[in-house]
């Protein structure tokens, strides 16, 4: 699979994009994030910042937040330069889990290179809105993500997939026998990415799957959870008669439709829209809202804890 | 109960508001309205333009809407000019049902004259930003409106209540015989309104109270429906971790938070805000969702039909 | 130049399209519209529905607007259903023409029919966003539009476009000799086209490429104007440190950025966002108010008048 | 001038509010705030964050831009618990100035205590939306504000502020001796107030007024700036046919609706609304933007530079 869609800006693109908000700097290579929660208690942004300054990186940017100030969660995610960063960035990792690790022993925390675009796969049924909308940001380098491969239960989309120079593998679900589709579809993905979108993808993944699978999945439920979780949603909110429709990006569990969200969105509908006008007007927000969590999931903006998320966007 | 909040335009409040958008007219008063739903069938538009034609009247605005052209629903709301308007409306709406009724037998009809603000009531427990944006705005001649009184379960908001010239009555309610307290409320508002607005009143009201009480009742519920129907919406936004809140306003039937949608809308949070903060962000969004269900209602902008509504908004 | 990207429908897609929202039904080769304006007088509304009326036409949706009732200018679209309309339209406008003319002898008038789309091209520099839209939503059948042909002085975008099946022409501008790539496009476009619509197109269209063209012009601007009218509104939108910014879709005149607006919209941003991160957000907001301009206009609910639009919006 | 409207939160109303979001403890009063400017350079945060910790303080709270990493300007706020801040408060502010004043020679710092409330005074003429809405939220504890004074260059919103327990003073404006009128004004304000609000007063004021106030003075302007700077924006709005309105919070500067904007936003709007109906929409915005602008302000998220702002909002 060596062919990927990379973040890139040419001169015929617009202004190059820059992954790191307010970071308006050329030498991406030289910036560094940690993510990290923890119980709260006193001083952990000084902790953190003594250690960071003593290895000679400097904050450029800090978010954190709590549950509450004490005894509650602490969340943060600090982005930081440091020269040659690719160089030192183990040194750092291993030096913080002496030093920090005996202090905050409950933290759960990584580093991470903000030049290292994440690897992604995306999982799609028939429908093109939310995947042409990836592939296309991916291509602008409007989102820091190397989209290495595109799996569908239908090959229609091959062609725009393929036009992008993405893979795209048809994967057929014989609904009497979803577990071989599974197998199949784990032996592509398993180990091989940071990241897997369902971007409408129409089947039910199996707890064995999202356990197996190895790294997070981000799905796009075409409502506003928890209204209408489930099947039909637009037939529903039409019948309900409500005036405002929806989409929620969330992380898979094996409970459908009830996992950690990450970005909803909505917009307002009528009474002259039918069930078609509603699910054409709904494709724009799950677009927008799939991307933007795509996006802050990649730039590792999104904590999760319990069945929330604490999400530092931009 | 004479005392009322009524419509009015001073040199000192802002332009003179104009209850009919796109009717920039002194003369309300020759303004007339009809509303009408039935069967949908050729040309209804055009035989009742030719009948407000035959009687003088001039279409100012109209809007229409259908489930389905063929075999569906009609909706139709027209606003129309006749000079001396009180004095020929009887004799218009005689000769409607005489004329049209053969027509449209199936049909639901009514005409009103714009210029006469609809009676309203209002019921309130002690939260104050609802009540007090509807009777500020009243004052204001924003809303076609004559606030003739506000019934609360608690005390605590007669002083800015009566600070506007509307009597407040406080009816406490003994949770062990409601019956008692609905008894004392419906001798107040039976025949006396044209719509009841539950302005975050925290009562649940029974089946018997809706069907005796008359005339339409508005209920603003805290959450953006169907998602967090019933108590405790905050909390249960919180605990889901939704990135929006909102609020719904629709007529109160029996079956709780289940009626017909006037009206909704939401606003964003984070997870930086407690339940607190989600209360006090909800509060701006439930009082403008409010205000907008009213004004439409009382502008004859909502028709209802199964468990749905049209609004011809603007 | 025979390829185009026409409106179409397949199983693979996306729920049908329906170009008229509230018509839902299959048979739109027999929807009309009039689109009419003229002086406000009484009773235009009966005489029209009763023509339609008498030539067997049912009127299915009537939108209406006056900018003052008493001597103010009168604008109407109706849509409407007449059985086998593409053989009686002729009959119905030249009746029109003889019997309205008269009565309503200072009114511009049209009859279109629904299911034809309008033939559209598009004139693009290097930016994909807006003509990628653009093509996207043609191919879906989400716009009534035929995309005849792209247009770029810049070769960057060939392969995107053709990819669409549409034909794409590179007319270089040479700086000095302006008038002759202007010369050049108007061979192309002249009498071709019933919309030219200017999706990111960097160059300034000279009046007389305007008058010559002989079809509306749309150009979308990266800025809510009259705010930052003219060059790099990005770059003084951060200067001023406004908190939104926005995008405007207008017609095109010979006075640069003063066309009559069509529809505009804004997205928060906030200090923490640099020139090149307006810029990247702005294109979201281009590319959704350009589209519906675009869709608008091409559905016959755009009504110019002096610098002005009537728009009669879904 | 005793009597002042205080936040407060009783048990009639809303849940209690908590201005310091995020920070959801009883003890505000040993919150405190460092709010700070200066040259970008390394290891500003972690020497900060040093200093707070070594002063028994606890960082609750932090948020840092910066124009530029290298070279550019710092922009950091920052929240922190201290048992007995009060007592503690004048130390750590003389100790900051000895040791970090060396450090951070250019910087422009302050300390602030969360609990302590601004002490706002508010100029008015006859509008009353913005100047309601400011004295209702001040009363439900939800703006930390003192508001000690309203003045009016005319007397009809007397009652209105009074019923709140708030001063009215009336002061005409002779418009042959505006420095007359100034004078009697900087009477009551000089040296009085943290903040004077500018809710819909109809006056310049003047280069002289705004250096002898020795206050921030915000501005609320009935557009979205800098379209339609100067009078009568909605009039022009309606001349233009935008299809948004907005209004503008701002610092007033002596230079007309050029200040630096602290928040914007707009509302929809279309062509049936003429420039009375704009205007009452517009009103709507007008109330939530400075509300907004006030409430950021008085909890030291608003830090301005150049003729910019960077809003730490919530």
């Amino acid at each position: 699979m060596p062919t990927t869609v990379q973040a890139r800006s040419t001169e015929s693109r617009p202004p190059a994009p820059r992954t790191i908000s307010g970071a308006t700097t050329a030498v991406a290579k030289d910036l560094g994030r940690l993510v990290l929660q923890c119980e709260d208690r006193p001083r952990i942004i000084a902790a953190i910042s003594q250690f960071l300054s003593d290895h000679d990186a400097n904050i450029v940017e800090s978010d954190q937040a709590t549950t509450d100030p004490e005894g509650g969660r602490f969340f943060l995610r600090m982005t930081f330069r440091r020269d040659d960063l690719p160089v030192h960035l183990e040194d750092i990792e291993r030096s913080f889990a002496q030093t920090m690790a005996e202090r905050f022993d409950d933290a759960e925390w990584r580093f991470t290179e903000a030049a290292t675009p994440k690897r992604v796969a995306i999982m799609v049924s028939k429908t093109d809105h939310c995947v042409l909308d990836l592939l296309w940001r991916a291509r602008r380098g409007e989102i820091p993500i190397d989209i290495g491969l595109v799996i569908s239960n239908h090959p229609d989309l091959a062609a725009d997939v393929r036009s992008f120079g993405v893979p795209f593998v048809h994967i057929p679900v014989d609904r009497n026998d979803k577990p071989a589709a599974e197998e199949k579809q784990l032996q592509l993905l398993s180990g091989n990415f940071d990241l897997v979108v369902m971007a409408r993808y129409m089947q039910i993944l199996s707890a064995d799957f999202l356990e197996r699978i190895g790294c997070p999945v981000i799905n796009i439920h075409h409502s506003f959870l928890p209204a209408f979780a489930g099947a039909g949603p637009y037939e529903r909110a039409k019948d309900r008669g409500v005036k405002l429709i929806g989409a929620t990006a969330h992380y898979a569990t094996e409970d459908l439709d009830e996992g950690p969200i990450i970005e909803q969105d909505v917009v307002r509908v009528t009474h002259a829209l039918d069930v078609a006008g509603l699910t054409r007007r709904g494709a724009d927000v799950e677009r927008a809202v799939l991307t933007r969590a795509v996006q802050w999931h990649c730039e590792d903006r999104v904590l999760r804890y319990g069945n929330s998320t604490v999400v530092f966007a931009r």
